[in-house]
């Protein structure tokens, strides 16, 4: 049974905008790792961002502990 | 089959209360951060909270250990 | 599909029975934090706390490591 | 849609006879804690274990790294 | 009821592309171990890697925080 | 539902036949503990090993980041 991305989410919808929008964000992993950048795309596994450092980082949600709007 | 936020459990009914009376609370996430402030939504994934520092945060509910009323 | 309280399993059972009699307990998190106090209530994500030091903890049930009877 | 114990499967079987033969194991938590006891009973989320400190010990099957026979 | 790999996903797509152009990648996992090499094959629990010390890695998904694109 | 082992997965596969031919193998987990040993059973939640020190042990999937073919 496929998983779905549940845009009625309002953390999805959230989501959807900061990609339309390519707005700047803060992640912070549980690995205590900080990402800086703009939201490529989601699905219900992971997140894609451009960093601002210039890379491509595929992000497990799992890893993630928040999302910050910069 | 989507998720759905089950507002008959304490704990949901709780957080819908504490988003209606904006009530401060702290939370501790499984990276030892500590976000204080009041909670905006909260979806089945996610909590939003508006920081006592200004900002909008979206954390995962798997990376909160606990919640405080303040 | 609402996921429910199984109150035919052993520890649901025995949080049911630690509500009751109000009895110490002693939770390990495994950001290392230890809460003592009581068990208010139970659900299937949650448990909600009466600290011994007057505060009320709303743990999520994924950030706990065990649960010891004092 | 509860959740029941697979006793079909290696693992649950083997706690089974740990069970049933109180043999002495050893536990190793995520959160780098070793308990040494016998097993008093499972089920889908945690395991009972009488520590031989003489404690009671419910712990969450999700923090448990690894189970050692002794 | 069998997992199946959703490859209709942007994240699975992604990496079915890697593995056919045999393209470098930074993986980051949970345990903070950084492994570089690419990706042999991929299925809803695992993925696996040649690293480039010339070994072959099987990563569970639910310990890589992020994927780097090199 | 009970769950099973989805012998059709690349990774379940690849255990499989690691158990028939006993190969050494290295298992690095979430606590950052290393087992090297030969892999004797696996089922949906647990891989038991025969340890290089002459021991038993019972791993917990959700504990282990990473298996090496050695």
């Amino acid at each position: 049974m496929a998983v779905e991305l549940e845009t009625g989410l309002p953390s999805v919808h959230q989501f959807q905008s900061l990609i339309r929008e390519k707005q700047a964000i803060e992640l912070k992993l549980i690995t205590n790792d900080v990402v800086i950048g703009t939201l490529r795309w989601q699905d219900p596994h992971c997140l894609c961002i451009d960093s601002n450092e210039g890379q491509t980082l595929i992000l497990w949600r799992h890893a993630i502990a928040y999302l910050k709007l910069l």
